[in-house]
């Protein structure tokens, strides 16, 4: 096993003017050159030109009304005293808008300004041969009612500068301006090389071990969004000859080449030494989290990117080096990512020394953006699915305490995470689907919901931090559901209880139980092993009643100390044979296609402080829950769950 | 001539409550159905159902980092003075980061965290044949450095919503959740019918009385940046048979039929008559400034817009009727322009009784955003591609005083509005080239200029409106350029005065000089009509003073009242006949082939207040005035001018 642990640790910012100072010496940060299309196809592009007309808009005198053209000394004097009257095809010509004004014309008279008379001459005998005039009570004015040649574009005149990116009038200027071609920018080319024996492309007949390839798809998605062309290579074993070969044949394809992964230091990552046999490496392992082992070099006279395999590792520091670039080749600059000031509704830990790019949620409540951090790990592509944006940790920090005043480089925009929800507490599948149909129905408003158990979602009610609180807490004296513990939690608060669903909860076991667990008290059997929820959780407490019912200690029971954090993660662990069993609701055993035994029926609330009720997502999101039969329908489809009495206020006070 | 001139004046507010009103009647509000495609094909389309994982990811127990797979149970008890040994292949058994965890195995140990011993058993003679182990320090915890199936995405699992505009990372997460297609909501068609005897295709010979069609490339560009689909009709004459056979063979061709133009009511307007005919008209005019007559019609089971024909019209009122249209089809929001608050440079008077979209440059000088209205013709297509964004006058305002706080809807980013060098004062071409090198060298950066003259220039310096002014005044008394009036108006300011060129003025007439005019005392002449500059102008002042020298009267000049704010404008004049000749710089005459007699040579400077000079944008603007070899030579290039003191400091005070 060769290994190569030493990356370097070059910081960030260090790293990326290095990364820029080696293109621009390379030739690679100027724009590129121009190519010709049809400036009906440049809607996006970037003029590689400046763009000036060859003709002038409009390029006759045309008339701006409907009316006669004039020659404006005729109709000097004309009072309503002493109309005018200019004899039609002579002196005055209708025109209708738009209309070329005659040679000899200079003015033009409105049609509803004049009065048409016919007039028998002598020689005349009918009506039908009379001469006709238009008589005016005022004089025309020089050009009046005219637009004049150039009036909007004139010839030679600038439309668009070089490097400008063409929107839908530019493309209308260019066109009255006379061009039917334009000079853009070619689009930069980025071929992506997909590398990894274990790698299969998707919809692949997948076996243990495969991993479906998707990094570059989202890479190449990237790119076509910052104006770019991706190339996508095909996959590539691990194997130091092929890549390089790869790395050859796409030398000729593309403005830069980008292999993932093989970045990091293990016994089958070849893209450090495939690079520096071609070429040279400028620099190996940036001092960032994730996205650490990148690797940036250069051969012949093109810059390669060694990009880290793990989704959110590719993600960022495919942004951070490969964006830059693209740009630069357009000949325009990278937008600035919105930015909005939150604060941090929990801790987040940070190591020090390294810059963490943590993913958050966002959400406005009252007048609050409150940031939660997602899921950490680099694996976790969901993390970025879901996420609103990122914080920046820096290196010397060692984390954000609850309570932070963060700056966010927004995913999504401002005004889609203020028509957030922001759910709370005890998860619950029922919530996912009132999530889509939230946004089914209401394409403006989304429901975002973090899974912290129902202690959890009603301190984060008191915190101000949600919208609602989704709780289930058994009151052990009273056998009440949530009241009391939201009276002693939220004491002077005003708060609206509302009733979802009631559920099943039960053991989940593998399909046909092949342990035979038939209750908790199986629990101390010392081949069962157990997953438990986390502290805080209502689901948490529930076990810890059932043990104490039947007088079992948390001690002996295997797996105690193993916490998920939501419904479908136990039953994962179950289905996965990470443990043997672990209590959850119904729906999230039949999702899995998992046995279950039952154990109790519970009430599931949502907590909403009164404040919130009268807001239009709150409204919108109530009706549904009181009104909407696709959403009850769908609920009970899911098994276990009693719909009698979902909507009802519980409780209010 | 049949004429209609009633259109109604509904307000905008009523009038799209009644459109959208009877969108949602006709059942065209609702999201269009989905159509199946290639996840890889899918970004920036519409999620047409919820997409739930089909696998999970990963689907296999894998190893989160190279290192060896373990039982968690074998380590119990290893210590630093107890290392626990394993037998490699049997205890333990080696894996990369991303390999699958063999079946009996539940942890695994980095490859850091262990050492690797060869023993050789009693039957083992050499060391290759010895039996290799593993030795370690400490125990594993359960499951370390396992990414555990479904870590990232569990089966069943909400990937996406419905109504989900599709990222990068949503590909990536699709194809991870086992999908290779997905159903997307179909793009909404706009079919768009140019009509109009007059309009002829880009690109064809143009004779007098042709428009070049262009606006259906204007709409079409807004339907694609809308996610829609734009079809495009041949064009249509007016001809009211031809335009309801086009209608009809239009109807199974998209969603939505867009008539353009002939929404008004004057005798060649038959797009009213032709949807009445086939359907019914919900409203004809609205009350609003450009953009009154359109028409929101329905035809059967489809809606039909007739828009307006003149450019800015037609793109106001396909944004306020099209656009809600085409989204609510899609099944996602509209997004909310940007709003920026800034204060209006000059007054903008508005006609009572009509909502006008009044389109304005914005400049940030100093912490103030400044707004300056730009040419307000409906038929001026470069107000549109010049302008920032748009000012809505409510109908009941008489307009905006000069200092009044306006909210403007941005058509470019604040970003882009903030590096913009905002030049007011006399207009010279050397200006537009030097825009045009400033964007090619900085994209970053924009030179916007607007024409008033150079005391107009130094006024906006006085009242904080600009961050430079070109200027050519001649002080009558001391013969002095530009600096008597820097000390009289803007006492106090320290500004640095730079020469940018020495330029020659004289008067333009045709090619060949068909008047034979000579000079400034044929200007009486009866046969001879001038065009002039406004007031403020530095050519205006030379104007005055070569009549003035030669002893004639400003009376007795034809034209004099006829202003131009431009040079091009004056040369185009001429070279329309508008006007026999006008006072202008020799590049004007230069750019329209026209003759040109000297009158003086004159010094043009910029006036940059001190405050602004050490800006990035001004640092970088200067340096290609004092340094780019190309600016030098492309504005010696134009004629008529010397660059021997370009970029040299005149005055600083």
């Amino acid at each position: 096993m060769s290994r190569n642990i030493y990356l370097e640790s070059t910081p960030l910012h260090e790293a990326l003017s290095k990364w820029l100072q080696r293109l621009d010496s390379g030739l690679v940060m100027r724009p590129l050159s121009g190519e010709k299309i049809k400036v009906t196809d440049s809607l996006g592009r970037v003029t590689a030109q400046a763009v000036t007309a060859d003709i002038s808009s409009p390029f006759y005198h045309s008339s701006a009304m409907d009316g006669y053209a004039v020659r404006f000394a005729d109709t000097f004097g004309a009072t309503e005293r002493n109309p005018k009257r200019l004899k039609t095809g002579e002196e005055a010509v209708y025109v209708d808008t738009g209309d070329p004004i005659p040679d000899r014309f200079n003015a033009v008279i409105m049609i509803e300004d004049v009065n048409i008379i016919k007039a028998k001459s002598k020689e005349q005998s009918s009506e039908a041969t009379a001469t006709e005039y238009i008589e005016i009570l005022s004089p025309a004015t020089p050009w009046q009612h005219v637009r004049v040649i150039g009036e909007d574009i004139v010839a030679t005149e600038l439309i668009l500068p070089e490097n400008q990116k063409i929107r839908p009038v530019d493309i209308g200027a260019m066109l009255a301006g006379g061009h039917i071609d334009v000079s853009v920018r070619r689009k930069p080319k980025v071929v992506i090389i997909p590398t990894g024996t274990e790698i299969v492309e998707p919809g692949s007949d997948l076996k243990k071990g495969d991993i479906i390839e998707y990094n570059s798809r989202i890479l190449g998605g990237l790119v076509c969004e910052w104006g770019g062309e991706p190339v996508r290579f095909r996959i590539i074993p691990d194997n130091l000859e092929e890549l390089k070969k790869a790395i050859l044949e796409a030398y000729d394809m593309g403005d830069l080449i980008v292999i993932n992964a093989g970045a990091s230091a293990g016994s089958e990552d070849f893209t450090a030494k495939a690079i520096k046999d071609l070429g040279e490496i400028a620099l190996h392992g940036v001092n960032i989290k994730p996205g650490k082992p990148v690797i940036l070099g250069w051969v012949k006279e093109k810059p390669v990117l060694g990009i880290p395999g793990y989704p959110v590792s590719a993600y960022i520091t495919f942004n951070l080096f490969a964006k830059p670039l693209l740009y630069k080749r357009q000949g325009i600059e990278m937008e600035e990512p919105e930015i909005l000031r939150a604060k941090m509704s929990r801790q987040a830990a940070s190591v020090i020394g390294q810059e963490e790019f943590l993913r958050v949620k966002v959400g406005k409540v009252g007048d609050n953006f409150i940031a939660t951090p997602v899921t950490r790990g680099a694996g976790a592509l969901m993390s970025l699915v879901r996420a609103d944006g990122f914080v920046r940790i820096p290196a010397m920090s060692e984390g954000l305490g609850a309570g932070a005043e963060v700056d966010i480089e927004l995913m999504r925009s401002k005004s889609e995470i203020e028509s957030t929800i922001v759910c709370i507490g005890s998860h619950d599948n029922a919530l996912d689907l009132l999530a889509n149909i939230l946004k089914k129905r209401f394409p403006g408003f989304s429901l975002s919901s973090a899974h912290v158990g129902s202690m959890g979602g009603l301190m984060a009610l008191k915190r101000g931090e949600a919208h609602m609180a989704g709780t289930h807490l058994l009151h052990e004296e009273t056998g009440e559901y949530n009241v009391p513990f939201i009276k002693r939690l939220l004491t002077g608060r005003k708060i609206i209880l509302m009733n979802l669903v009631y559920r099943e909860q039960g053991l989940i076991v593998p399909k046909g139980n092949p342990k035979d667990i038939k209750g908790f008290k199986d629990l101390t059997r010392k081949d069962v092993i157990f997953v438990n929820r986390q502290s805080g959780a209502g689901t948490r407490l529930l076990t810890d009643k059932c043990l104490k019912d039947i007088g079992i200690k948390q001690g002996d029971v295997r797996g105690y100390e193993r916490e998920e954090y939501t419904h479908m993660g136990v039953a994962s662990a179950v289905l996965t044979g990470i443990a043997d069993t672990g209590l959850a609701i119904l729906a999230s055993a039949r999702a899995l296609d998992l046995d279950f035994i039952p154990v109790a029926k519970e009430r599931y609330d949502l907590a909403i402080p009164h404040e919130f009720i009268e807001t239009e997502m709150l409204r919108r999101l109530i009706k549904i829950i009181q009104e909407d039969s696709e959403f009850k329908n769908i609920v009970t489809a899911l098994g276990g769950y009693d719909v009698s009495d979902m909507g009802k206020v519980i409780y209010e006070g």
